[in-house]
């Protein structure tokens, strides 16, 4: 999918909502848990009630890993159904993979092209040759991790090299690497006033931004600092939609959710 | 495993040698692809020649991964005939993995209990609570990014903070991290001089080396400066030694790979 694309389906929408499909067994309604496949009926149940709703869904590929082949079989029936029955919805694995160049593009293989992921969360640390394997697949983008929603985003992220934190030296160097306008950034919502930071550097990336909600950050303020000229955010929202109810009534509750959140965009957008 | 357990292994194999089972359906014998699970049975071949020259096995998930839920078939039957045949061989996930908290715990839950891994690689850029969840398995190893063998090390990890390296905060900080004994680190061979630096921040951890062989690291130089008490290195080689043939012998010539590496190991421990 081209950020053309994206954009467009914003603006149809009114939404910059991204659903966070992290699907633990424990959390979903237990009538569900009799199915040969309750992580998928789970999904295609949220999926169903909310695309009007979103424009991305993001599976973080941990809760699907957690439970093998099962769980890997579960990740692709998801994604093979989003993108035959809603191809406009932007996907993203939340895999936060990075390894060495030719080990990279194994990984970006198995997302981009096999799993059929318009996108992939992807950490920095092991630098330059980590990150440019992904981008180099035309129409896919790389979602890096800049500034993370955790507390442990403190502990280097945000300490200072050369008079300048780390987060913004990936911001910086990211820039350069070839094939560069196939990045987005995965940037926190804990700390609002950084976003008005990282749009001196990053002015018209997107930004994929976790922690609205369950976490604590603030939507308005996010997208106060945050909003760029062709919106440029997607707004994740994980266990406030999808965990709403545990009972029969769970992709409704989800739904009501996610529309609570797409309306607070509609009139940001507005 | 415990790590006694591990030295123990090493001082009766005379060899501190981890190899990587990074298969690549392109770089194995051709005789092999007719099979039903070509990716064991070349994992199975190299395992039963090279097991007694070796102490640990090290697949790379992202050649598993790449090949769907075939490839994660096979990384599940590999560590399955390892643990079955060669209790005694401690077996790595080079997965590289790293998340928030509650997530981490999916992978560590992923790869320590359903894979039974003794250990798996985890990227620190998120920080405490990004690694804390890996720690907190009994008896289960997790091998931190330090210093990485490729050029994108340069970029972030031998940058300074407060004077000191960003691969020397990560060692310290994670010395701090509860049930921090059961660290282990990942450091590149390509700069032996590193070690000795290394060293005076963890004396006795273990360190995971790549980049010995094809990546260029000398292993007299590592062992100079990385060796402690308990021997405290792990060496890997991956495609120095399983793809040392493409023919029907691949097996036997992996295993005079491998020999090579360990005389010399044996030598250096007398």
């Amino acid at each position: 999918m081209t950020t053309q694309q994206l954009v467009s389906q914003i603006n149809q929408k009114k939404s910059f909502l991204c659903i966070g499909l992290d699907v633990d067994l424990d959390k979903i309604p237990t009538h569900l848990l009799a199915l040969e496949d309750p992580i998928f009926e789970f999904n295609k149940a949220i999926i169903d009630a909310t695309h009007h709703l979103c424009v991305a869904y993001k599976p973080n590929t941990a809760f699907y890993e957690a439970y093998g082949i099962k769980g890997w079989q579960s990740l692709e029936k998801t994604i093979q159904y989003i993108n035959k029955n809603h191809p406009e919805i932007f996907t993203i694995a939340d895999a936060k993979r990075g390894d060495i160049g030719n080990t990279s593009t194994m990984y970006a293989k198995a997302f981009f092209n096999d799993l059929a992921f318009d996108s992939v969360t992807v950490a920095p640390y092991m630098g330059k040759d980590s990150v440019e394997p992904f981008l180099a697949f035309k129409d896919k983008h790389t979602i890096l991790l800049a500034l993370t929603s955790n507390n442990g985003a403190f502990d280097y992220q945000t300490k200072k090299i050369d008079e300048k934190e780390l987060y913004k030296h990936v911001l910086e160097t990211s820039k350069t690497y070839k094939n560069s306008e196939n990045l987005m950034y995965v940037v926190g919502a804990t700390k609002a006033e950084y976003f008005k930071e990282i749009r001196k550097i990053v002015p018209n990336a997107f930004l994929l931004v976790p922690g609205v909600g369950a976490q604590g950050g603030n939507l308005q303020d996010v997208c106060k600092y945050g909003l760029s000229e062709n919106i440029g955010l997607l707004i994740n929202s994980s266990r406030g939609i999808i965990y709403a109810s545990k009972e029969h009534d769970f992709a409704e509750k989800a739904a009501e959710k996610a529309k609570e959140l797409q309306s607070e965009m509609e009139l940001i957008l507005s």
